[in-house]
């Protein structure tokens, strides 16, 4: 059976030792979506023109959450990113298509500050737009494509 | 067309005035599940016994991020929690299931510190298992539950 | 003379004890502007419409950082904000206004909250314009209006 | 017309990409000044001595806030700064200066920290005198030195 | 034997329901120390009047912790502190005594704030003196007062 | 008398400039003990097994305080750490022993990540099981080794 790293034989969990990786160029690109009412999203588009950018709003908190993921997952590597992207869309008839794009030169992958930035996307347009839309979910929220580092490029679709 | 509250008449964005809302006790329920292949679950299952507690450092994150919704999300009031309960349960074959519960007394609900905790948990059992499964994907996060404040008691199922 | 409140008889910084004061309907708001080139007004300006909204993205730095205050300032007490507006003005030809609000139903002023919004928000702008124009400076600062708590209301124009 | 970098062709935020930036020694100085009344600023210099130390505090809080701005200005890089001095001089008759020094070996410029580390000394100084004068102003917050990058050396006066 | 109360009936972590207390006044006082060489504390005691006030840094340190208390110690609330004092006092020969003091009007007890602010000063003490006495132990920290809440006062010495 | 290297000539406090220091892998171990009443660790050990992981939460909390040192700690550097580990283990008849071993590739020690790790750990044991003990004591935290930089190797005991 497979180890999982962030424990050690014992079975206690711990920050892994990361000295020893190559300081490479590593990318993440995460995806999720926020399904809402079809209304709910004909008024987010209505206000992107000029009543309130919910998606820019969104946007910003994605990109800031990246770069607070080591405050929140206990067990991550605090690291200086390079570049968080975060793009939000919306997707006919009802939903809010969300990606993040996270880069950065050091020993370990980006991975979960790409995620972060998606969740956080996700939950903030939830936020805006909970007043009229209780029943939104947020759905498929999963890494795309990862590069740089030792275990090479994933493709996720 | 309803009216998104986070913004002003000029679409501005704003933390909205809650000093008027009565101080009542707000309860949010929020759930949502990390789907994953049956043999990470089973690894997850047998370290839950002895080698390490993925769903106990997972359901600690959860609750930590609770606390620090208003730091994320930009439009959230900070708030006093005065209860948070996460729970994580394998979902035979392929999941594992997060529920968490909020409680204040208070002026605003806790929808999104429910949320919160729900995203939070699940993208650390996503970093302490992504070793293994990278195809990991965090499903159908959404509010379950909702009771105090003057818009009365939601249920979604 | 005067002593100042937040050093004891010793001169020994103390957070100081609100705990006597009333619990009530407290309101600050602030002022300050970014003086610039009038070409980087007219960027920011044309930016507004269509091409990057720097004033959107200052707004809500300006709203995160006043919940941070008790974080940021070492004296300042943590508070539970009712409420946070941010607006940013171009004020022709060469500076943007920046006015910060802020309310909180509590036992302490909420100065420094409007005034940590407003620098913020200040910073915010420097940081999206700083590539065109280095030579912008932060200008008049300043407490405009008080009220709520012991000390009764201020003006200051 | 110059493009903002911080906003891609569509006009979307981004937090732009520095991988390709060489790690060199930058450095950057800022200033700015705390206006009073001439009793306040008396006030001040008598607690240096003895009584409470106003400027001491300020400056702490300002090297802590050079750590923090990733955290506050939202498209800023988070930075391991080698290097952060804040001095506050009492500047006769009715002011305090403020300069703050930033020093990185890295791939970005440290101008928002420095301008960070000046306004929220300014704002503590603020938050420490404000009882006995509320009509204190934040003035002339500005960048006077910046070295190492590809964009040069930059001196303001 | 007896329960612990951060635990459900399955062992499952959580932070507790405190809704149901009152809102009482509530104080906490901890004491600790750092012990050291006599040629350290003599130095400190010489900085303390004019070279670098260690006693002042390390006391801003352990004031600032207490409210971030609820963000390091996962099971904590979160609580609006009406009172955080730290005093730092020589004890010839070899030895810092740190004492801090918290207060709230509020639902929960603040032992952690009081000892978090005693840890977190002992540690700055540690910090600044590091390069001449590598040999310090921090000693003795606990609770020494508390009082308010249903549990009543409690004094340990 | 040797100087404090946290002061400038004047006594102001300053995080120093590392920039000229080598990047060389840095090792510290830290130590500490929450003393307690022999059946309070009884207690632990009971609930370690299967009905509440004390240790489990103190170590998880030890980790994530290592990442927030130098928001913690006034005139620590912000560092990238390659590693945590924090160990609890119960020492009869009546402590809990506490290591932390914290490395770095970078510019500066990491003592204090180490020392804090240990400090967090041993607060949340305490607030864990304060309430049927609340007697306990933090004893003997200090640095046992260190090891990369200029001042060569460090070993306590």
């Amino acid at each position: 059976m497979p180890k999982l790293t962030h424990f050690d034989d014992a079975g206690r969990a711990a920050m892994v030792d990361v000295s020893a990786k190559d300081e490479t160029e590593r990318v993440a690109v995460a995806r999720g979506r926020v399904v809402m009412a079809p209304e709910t999203l004909a008024l987010i588009q209505s206000g992107s023109a000029a009543k309130g950018d919910v998606l820019g709003v969104a946007r910003l908190a994605g990109i800031m959450a990246a770069k607070r993921t080591s405050d929140l997952i206990p067990l991550c590597h605090p690291l200086m990113l390079s570049k968080v992207t975060v793009d939000l869309t919306p997707a006919l008839p009802d939903a809010v298509e969300i990606e993040a794009l996270v880069k950065l030169k050091g020993r370990t992958g980006v991975e979960m500050e790409a995620l972060t930035a998606v969740t956080v996307a996700a939950l903030t347009v939830y936020d805006m737009v909970k007043a009229v839309d209780r029943g939104m979910r947020i759905e498929g929220v999963r890494l795309v494509h990862k590069s740089g580092g030792k275990s090479g490029t994933y493709e996720a679709e």
